[in-house]
Order: C-alpha cells, then sequence, then structure tokens
C-alpha cells in the first residue's frame, strides 16, 4: 500500500497542514484556524480531527499514515517537548505525545523556524545538502543550523538563533531581545527600513523614499531602480548580513545559505550585496559557502514537518 | 579478552600516543619524534612501528585493538582524508587508509583540535555533556564544536573556527588570517599581551607590568594581585571574549563552553571577567550555558582520537 505523511505548520492565526508521499511530494495542502482561546487548549484536537478528515476523504487508512509531524512557534526539545508558545497560549506541553494519543501514529515536533529549514533542506532551496544554514530575513531574522541532515535545536531550543548576533555597539535602539545592536536590527525588514530612514535623516540627498512611508519592498525596488541612497542603505544591509553569516560559517562552516523570509523576495540582488562583505569577515578556510534562495515560501514548513517523521520512519 | 584503543595526537614536533581501555581508561602514554622531512612520509610509519611496540610490550594481541584514532594539525573531512597539514609538510592524504593497511584494524582521524574537543567532553571538563563548545586560549584562538556528542567538522573542515569570528572594526594590525578584528586577536595570549602594550602605552598608570617584557601569565597574575592597568586589560580581554563566545551560543546554543589553552591556566577569573559580557551579548533563550576549564592539558588530544575510534565501535 501507499505509505503518507502529514506535515504541520502551527501558526499564531493558521495552522497549515499537508500530506506528503514519502518521497516528499505534496499531495493536498490546506489551512485551519488557530483557535488561541482557553490558552489553545483546542489547537491539538482541531489538528487531529482535520488529518482524520483528510484522511477520510483522500480514502487513508491510519495503517499507511508513517506520523505525522509539527512545527511550533517556541522552542521544543529533542524529545519533542514544548518549553513554551506564547503566541499559542501554551506553556510547556509534551504535544507528541498528545496527538500521537489520539490519532495512535508516531509524531514528532520542532521549532517552526527550524522546521522550515529542513523542508528547504529536503526539497527547497538546499537540496542535496545535508549541511546547510537557513536565514530567515522576515519581521525579524531567524535561522535554522543543519548538520548532517538533522535539526541543531541547542540545549535550550534556541539554537539558530542568529538573529541577535552582536554586531553594533554604538547602536542605540533596542532589540525586541532587549539587547543592542543585534544582526535582527538591521536585517530584517524593519531593519531595512530603519537603516533607510536613518540615511535619509542623515542627508539632504534626493531619493524616491523621501517625504513618504515605505517598506523594505520599496527600498529594494529603489536600489533596483538606481536611486542612489537606497544604495547607500542596501550597502549598510549588506555589510551587516555579511558579518553575521560570517560569524555563523566560522561555527558550523556550512556548504550552503539558503535565504528566505518576506526581504528575500528582493531576490538575489540582496545576495550580491551582502557577499563582499561575507568574504571580508569570514575565516578563509570557509570561504566557499553557496548562497541560493528559499524556493518554497510559506509551505517550507509543512514540508519540514513531514520531514521530521519521515526521518524517524526511514531510519 | 581485554580490548583496547590507540589514541595518537600529531603534532609539529612531537607524536603524542596513548593506550586506552574501551571505557576512557588511560594504560600508557609516550612520545616519538615528528619526522617532518621528505614532505612528512615517514610520520605514519613511524605510528605505526610505535603502536606495534607498544602492543609487543604490553602483551596485547592485534585482534584485540578495537582501533586507532588520529588527530591532525589541519582540516580533516568526515571520511577522515586530511586535506592539508603544512605543519607535517602534508597535503591531501588519506591517512585512515594508510594507516589502517599497515596494521590491518579500523583507523579514524580528525582535526586535533576537534579531537581535543572530544576528548574533553569525553573524560575531561565536558563529561556527561554532549551539545559543547571546546574553546581553545592558547597562541592562537581555536574551537571545537560537538552536537549530540559527534565533531562538526563542517563542509571545508573549518567548523569551529571561532578565532576568526570578526568582532571589531576598528582594528589597525592584521590577524593571521589577514583579517582584522578577529577574536583571536584578543583572547589569545598574544592578544593579552597586545591589550596590555597598549593600555601601557594610552597612560601612565603605575602597573608591574611597565617597563619591561611580560607574557600573558605575568598580565593574568597582575590582575590578580588587583594591579590596576591590569585589571582594565581583563575587562577589555573579557568583553571581546565574552562577544565572541554569545555569538557562537546564538549559533549552537551547547549547554557547557570547556575553555582550555595556554592562557586558560589563568583559571576561573578569566570566566568572572568574561561572563558578564557573555551575558549582556547573548540571546536570552541561551543564556543557561555553563562555563567550566579543560582538565586534561595536552593529553586532550589522545583521549579525544582514542574517542573517534570508539564510537564506531561502539555503534
Amino acid at each position: 500500500m501507499a505509505k503518507y505523511l502529514f506535515g504541520v505548520d502551527v501558526g499564531g492565526t493558521t495552522v497549515k497542514l499537508g500530506l506528503f508521499t514519502p518521497e516528499g511530494e505534496l499531495v493536498d495542502k490546506w489551512e485551519i484556524v488557530t483557535r488561541k482561546e482557553d490558552c489553545g487548549d483546542h489547537i491539538i484536537g482541531d489538528i487531529a480531527e482535520s488529518i482524520r478528515e483528510e484522511a477520510a476523504k483522500k480514502d487513508i487508512a491510519f495503517a499507511d499514515v508513517v506520523g505525522v509531524g509539527i512545527g511550533v512557534p517556541g522552542p521544543v526539545t529533542d524529545d519533542g517537548t514544548v518549553l513554551m508558545a506564547a503566541n499559542l497560549g501554551w506553556g510547556e506541553r509534551h504535544i507528541t505525545s498528545e496527538l500521537s494519543e489520539i490519532l495512535g501514529v508516531p509524531v514528532k515536533a520542532g521549532n517552526d523556524a527550524n522546521v522550515a529549514a529542513l523542508g528547504e533542506m529536503w526539497r527547497g532551496g538546499g537540496k542535496g545538502y545535508d549541511d546547510m544554514v537557513a536565514v530567515t530575513l522576515g519581521t525579524g531574522v531567524g535561522g535554522g543550523i543543519i548538520i548532517n541532515g538533522k535539526i541543531v535545536c541547542g540545549a535550550t531550543g534556541a539554537g539558530g538563533e542568529i538573529g541577535h548576533i552582536h554586531l553594533e555597539d554604538d547602536e542605540p535602539d533596542e532589540c525586541g531581545c532587549k539587547g543592542h545592536g543585534c544582526l535582527e536590527q538591521y536585517a530584517s525588514a524593519t531593519g531595512v527600513v530603519r537603516i533607510a530612514g536613518r540615511k535619509l535623516a542623515e542627508s539632504d540627498k534626493p531619493s524616491v523614499l523621501r517625504d513618504k512611508d515605505f517598506s523594505a519592498k520599496d527600498v529594494w525596488d529603489a536600489v533596483k531602480a538606481g536611486d542612489a541612497l537606497a544604495v547607500e542603505v542596501a550597502e549598510v544591509y549588506g555589510e551587516y548580513l555579511g558579518k553575521g553569516l560570517a560569524a555563523v560559517a566560522n561555527v558550523v562552516n556550512p556548504e550552503i545559505f539558503v535565504i528566505g523570509g518576506g526581504v528575500s523576495r528582493a531576490g538575489q540582488i540582496l545576495i550580491d550585496y551582502m557577499k563582499p562583505y561575507y568574504d571580508r569577515y569570514v575565516f578563509p578556510g570557509a570561504r566557499g559557502a553557496k548562497f541560493a534562495l528559499a524556493t518554497l515560501g510559506n509551505d517550507a514548513g509543512i514540508y519540514g514537518s513531514a520531514k521530521l517523521v519521515y526521518d524517524t520512519w526511514k531510519d
């Protein structure tokens, strides 16, 4: 009989679900609402019910379900314990045993950013590599470290928190982590806008960004159009990102960096501005790392969750 | 029959060898000269001969030898290929198959710094942990990253090159890697002396270090004696080391840092000066890492090499 895997990506607003073949082909995907009321107590039950409905709809017997993988927005230990997921209202929670008891199939859990990294390695921008660093440039900056095909969760679930590498002593603004001068303060979407705001305030140079509200996308569009001030912003952006990724490479020396998240929609130009600084600041012996853009977008999480359970089944 | 392991640590001047039980007890240790002439072509043969002699002396049959582990001063890939070991005169070299063919037992190889890290995890300062970062503060600054009990070699053997994390844009002096502002330029033995030299030149403050040649040990002795200028040096030292280790923790989130190398002989005081800066610059979720001093000294390499082959045998 054909075998199937389910991948689940739990977000603060919606839960994304996917049905996969063991070869990593996405058969179907759908979403349900994340019910956060009552400390998020309904979420696991809702996921179980949705998986049962999908299996019934597709005429899949549970004996043919290899398992369910689940990505959660918070620290998750190697044994699948969620330490906390504030966006869901969860404290410490043993979701793998909870969901496994309801469905009667193996369940594996991981942190959402780490799981998305695994998805990009399996079927996305990092396909074919197994020493990879995924970099998510979104509202914040996240990372996922993969060594020999396995996620590095870290001792307290904080593996890959590369957005909080300290890069700048003279940063007056505070980061979300209460630090000052973290990579995230420059390389996130908010960071791009912040750097641009500073550049605009520092001079009277003309720019399409002047005297209006603008987004990170507007800044990168202006860079592509040759706006001189926006190009200065891109240089600053590239320098901080290059420095941060060089530090990461000096620790784990990956084969490839896969760059995703909203800011990465700017495309190859972002890598082009970062690369010279990366090369300047990385240890020469680690200079050969490849850089690629993520390709799975919002589906990376369901792919990676499915891969979590695939790995256990395959072994 | 009792089983035995050999651990070998190849240095530029001497080769250290150790005979171990599978429980990691050191039965005997000795050294031979590293013959570097003829592009280091005699080294492997000399090691094989020395191991044969030891086995004969101890009446150990080769059928009872689980294998030989070997640490080499250069990048070594996961499959045991030495890419280069300039200090030995070696280019790319398949030493595991060379030595295995001579002795007829399994051979495993690793980079010397990484192997020493593994030794400290097995029987030294990191005993009982399996997510560990070893930091060697010597002439240079090296590192060994261990995740789930295994060394992170990296894609090009440059895993754990934490001494070259860039920390300072305004550093005029050049690092050995041709960069400027690497962790190694501050946290190594040379780094301590360099910082002290600058502090002495900046002011006329009295200090026991003034108007004489001094070593890193002299600086730390002065710190312990309450020398005000030396204490300023320790603060600068602690800040750079704390920043560097915080960056490492934001990538791999280890349970423990084990600090070794010549400078670490200063003892706990070194950790005390570093820790407040580490706490300031690390992501809050990774703040709980422990810090310990290495305990195996120059024997870490033979312990770790033995552990390399122990791991394969045990599996």
